[in-house]
């Protein structure tokens, strides 16, 4: 009996899921997890609108992803049942090893492990569990797949997964300008020599959708009160990490605890970590950290409230590297306006540095197929676009302090 | 020196905040809080998109209101300064006593206690740290002010509230027949014998604010997967309170613990009861809910499993109360199929009457102005709606169990 | 070799139409004369954003329709490729017979013949023209064919002649409370017994759309001083073919000529009259309606320059009919105040009655499938509908007379 | 007594006007004709959905200039009653100049004339009818107000008309990459030195602002179909008028012939001239191609039914100007294919240079104020934009031909 699901999107509508094994992807405990997962970290401090969790941008993805395959069928490129299936899979799947809070907490919580890697982990687990049934899709998210373009679809510089998050992330935040014509540009793809192509007349479509990713990362994901907030979070894991290193008893659920005191899960092997992992979200952190508010711990304690209460810290952009020297001399006017030692006092003070590429190369060209027939690179297409000012790196930094020192810092 | 905050919103735009003593309620930790609490309590379940917060709303709301004093001074009715103020401030603070998840838990953590009450109790406080400054926006919540048009802003069967939550319910969760023209409606506001009144020719636009909210009721708010979730999310509250009462140590977040064992705030007077409430919020619940999944009760781990791997009960609507003895025997199925004893079999089916009132005389008519300056009720204006419709209240019964134990009932 | 054409819609994002067959329809110089056709008749002059075209509305019923049928299709109805195809021609030409302003003129310009009947000859014509192609598609659209549900999608209370216009005029004009859940409607739609029906969780989406149809109507189509513009373009040629009659040669284009001089066709077959109405359309009329104002004959010339410089008729709605008396009263005013004679003066004062009846079971009602697999009226499904209200038509009477003899006539 | 009205408007919501002097000139008929222009001629060819007017641009752009206006009093920029209303006015009427079809037939009716100084003209004769009224609209207009700011809201780089059409072509058209957040950039302008200016947080607007520009001419305004349409045109008109100076009689409304038969109106001094102008619009045009479609010249004859059937012509992007050679061949090929003289054939072969700027600095830089208060150029404040390839002219040659003739041409 044929059993086929509907969602509500406010983004498209309607999204339907007709496929068994992809509705109990969805219903799995590892998938549902995301429905607790923020998509954009702590953006809804500056967007209060911004809620919307990974859960939600993986069905819109799919949907995309359903929308574009049936789009590259019509056009006459064979996609058996199977790859149809497993490019659903892979994009379904391909953000579920994001932890708390998307990328905020990303190598602070598990250090030096990024999210694709634990994606792909929970993958094989899963793959495991349905007797292999994922092996494919599993190759088309590692690129192993001989058709280069299902891998394309699912992650390159113009994937699905950009092609969802714009719009979506746009949508929630209200920030207009983020829009793309994401249905548009998944009309106009093609494939040539088994490689995901966009035809000519979408190239206006392109260049506002490069336009489009710069600016929401500079007005949403790098909005500089964003990351005040989100580098507060991190801040604050950091600290708690370092006491439960000394041997300081916090209080955290059950799932943080396997992470903030790592000694706890030395002896689990690699998948009963990661199965670990699968239970961790956004309401782990932001519990413990409510409770940490009455740590006997002053600086844990008092960046908690800061948190909690939305008095974060101020945030300063600079053209140049901090150097060593200014970083002292404000970490020491901290330490004394607190009563800090220099160690607490770090924890008051952090620069960061942001680096924001428009266009990466090194992750394949986009490629647009000109009307007589010939490929050509998307600079070369577009009489706007510049190579050299989309493939250099814009790289700024982040002060952070709190604003009741904002004075002291001046007058240095 | 003037300062004002710019919010941007996904349903208006932008909400422009200018008035120095509102943008420091809304940097109140207090309100703060409503930004951790879900509008719709558990409707993401159904509605993937619906993450939105009481903050949002609030500050949506404070928006309209905005709009329609800015629309009644424009036609001529007098509004102070201090009242404008005033207006904005008990409609931003009129949801800031709703506890975690909003109305689903409303009576499970505090028993016999209504969000309203608690908002005036909160609103109290407030107007002890501010110097008596809320004064007047509590006589207007109260509806002891002297103009009588300003609390039915707030308070009403057409009140700002509902013009705010039903555009932006439906704008979260998808679900387009919600979007009613509040814009128009401000629009046609007016004010008569202090009574706030509605233009004629807003006629057909209160009727399709009338069916759009009963739509949203039954659609979203109502919806049987919703109900389903909010119950086992009640039942698992209940459990866990029952629990505590018999002395089981839970695991629990602080703020939660006040609540789940009273006996631990009994010596604390009213305002320090209320000040506990404002740290509560959906994260101590779900967190805490996270946790006991491994608790030994098998009752409340189960319960808190099918939450949060989202694994449901069945509901079903009856249009009948059902009797005793069926839901005996029901109960019965159920201990015997999972071995539990009847008081455990209890959280495991639970019915509730569901009454929908779509339009409730109690909290006054709603008038119409007609052009020839007389006013009508709007059932005596319209030739479409029905009071005798509209006014009786549509009661049903819910009854929830878990799927598994289906078929097994049907035999009965 | 395939072809496939995309339409860009701003109300569902893309249209796309693949039937070799429906592209050359489309292409015909019957239906592109439709993108010269006001859908909403003279409404722009309340709503300045509602120049859409017939062209258009037939377009996004296309688009509705292939949805429909993919829905049900997938719910296991058979629809062959013929009765798919079919379906489709018969929604894309279901108005083709419309004339200038749409139904503004229906009746004026052709007499005693509605757009229906003209649909249908302009179909037969076609049918000729196509090799008997269209002769399933007139079956549909006449309701002869065996499988009605065929027929209901076409013309019917809920059909998706209404689905596409309340989304289309409702954003066009910009009136946000005509947006129905059309999309949604469709999802709902089942055949049961050969006929169509709504699921049962469709009843609220029915019930929007009910009094979504009634506020378009009185806000948009029957808005009065939409009606005032419409009778005044009736007014004038009504006069300009009373000046024809009398043998008065008057600027006109050729295919209106046909239609002010009757006599000069009076020797053409029907067929060849169906000919010369495909030539006719808004701009034959408003260009010669410009002319019309330097001619010499008073009244037209008057009422030409009234309707191209936006000085309207005053409209007032009357309840009661008004009776002949106090109409030869108003005659004499008018012509008392302009120096008329009462032939003249007739054409400054029109009385129409207007009715609007919300459900009319004599298309066949709207039924509900309820969960159980039984069929009920929406009336009997719904509690909230009443049939008595809404089978009972709304009958007002719109007077219309110029604005400045109000002062006059309210002296009487 | 204080007159307003509102406009429902799709894009905005609702358009409030309150000041008489402005619902004068709305009800003007100079003004009222704008609602029989369309606003992007003939793009509904391609883009069904639009018919949008003139008239309802010059709506969209008086309301952004209220927000833009009001926006900058709040920042305390100092504006008159005087100067706000000047500023609205001239707003209102920058494109009253604007003939049938707005851009399409621009030089062809009028020659050597451009909408602009129309504009001015048609403005003077209302400010001798509203007795001066309108002096400093005038010189906001012309630029030669002391207060430089307010003409560069009319007219500039990053003016109130460009902010409106972008919005409303994107929206009419359903090209959603061209939406851009108007509302955002007007809340970031300020005043500096008397000249408009940016808020650094407005730069990725702004730069979003710059791309939809450039994607709408290449997607809409220069889409190679509309270029086709509106050639088509312009050839028909040339042809009319080369007939007419023939002193071939041809049918046409009066407001036409004063323009296609020059001579009749060589007496009249500018200001009639002007008057005559205000008599034109798209009906006067369209209605007489229809009527030349049975004209006995077969070329107009012909090309007029190409238009009115939609048959319209190939059009190619060359990159190079089409050489003599070329182009004398590819007539005689015409004039062989049809049995045409040259100078006949000429009327079926075209090319147009197209050259589209996507900022020109010679209309002033758009400037940023940065957070230190500094000013820069858009390009010394942006990272990505560079001025050398947005100031570099893009030209393309399109060249126009038959359908039918394509074979033979790619022959040669």
């Amino acid at each position: 009996m044929s059993v086929s699901k509907i969602f509500n999107d406010p983004v498209y509508g309607f999204i339907t899921v007709s496929d068994r094994l992809i509705l109990q992807l969805i219903d799995h405990p590892y998938f549902q997890r995301l429905s607790r997962i923020s998509q954009v970290g702590l953006s809804h401090f500056v967007y209060p609108g911004a809620h919307h969790t990974r859960f939600h941008h993986a069905l819109g993805a799919l949907h995309l992803m359903q929308q574009a395959l049936d789009g590259l069928r019509a056009k006459g490129i064979t996609i058996t049942e199977d790859e149809y299936r497993s490019a659903q899979i892979a994009i379904l799947l391909h953000d579920i090893g994001h932890g708390p809070f998307s990328h905020t907490l990303e190598n602070t919580i598990l250090e030096g492990v990024d999210h694709e890697s634990l994606s792909l982990e929970i993958m094989k687990l899963l793959n495991v569990q349905y007797h292999s049934e994922l092996e494919q899709a599993i190759a088309i998210f590692t690129g192993t797949y001989h058709k280069r373009f299902l891998h394309q679809l699912v992650s390159s510089q113009l994937d699905i997964d950009r092609l969802d998050y714009l719009m979506r992330d746009s949508f929630y935040t209200g920030v207009a300008e983020g829009i793309i014509g994401s249905e548009r540009i998944i009309k106009m793809m093609q494939v040539e020599n088994d490689q995901l192509v966009i035809e000519e007349k979408g190239i206006y479509s392109l260049e506002k959708f490069l336009i489009a990713r710069r600016l929401m990362y500079w007005q949403v994901y790098l909005h500089k009160t964003v990351l005040a907030a989100e580098l507060l979070l991190t801040l604050i894991m950091q600290r708690a990490k370092s006491l439960a290193a000394e041997g300081k008893k916090l209080f955290c659920t059950s799932a943080l605890q396997k992470f903030l005191y790592p000694s706890s899960v030395s002896t689990l092997n690699q998948s009963a970590m990661i199965e670990e992992f699968t239970r961790l979200d956004d309401f782990d952190v932001l519990a413990s950290i409510k409770e940490w508010c009455n740590e006997n711990d002053r600086v844990l304690s008092d960046l908690c409230k800061r948190l909690i209460q939305r008095r974060l810290f101020k945030a300063v952009w600079w053209n140049e590297e901090p150097d060593k020297q200014t970083m002292q001399r404000i970490v020491q006017t901290i330490s004394s306006y607190y009563g800090l030692d220099d160690n607490e006092a770090c924890y008051y003070l952090r620069s960061e540095r942001i680096v924001q590429l428009p266009y990466d190369s090194s992750k394949g060209e986009i490629m647009i197929r000109l009307k007589n027939g010939s490929l050509k690179t998307i600079f070369e297409a577009s009489d706007n676009l510049s190579r050299e000012n989309l493939s250099r790196p814009v790289v700024k930094y982040i002060v952070c302090y709190p604003k009741e020192i904002q004075l002291e810092i001046s007058k240095n």
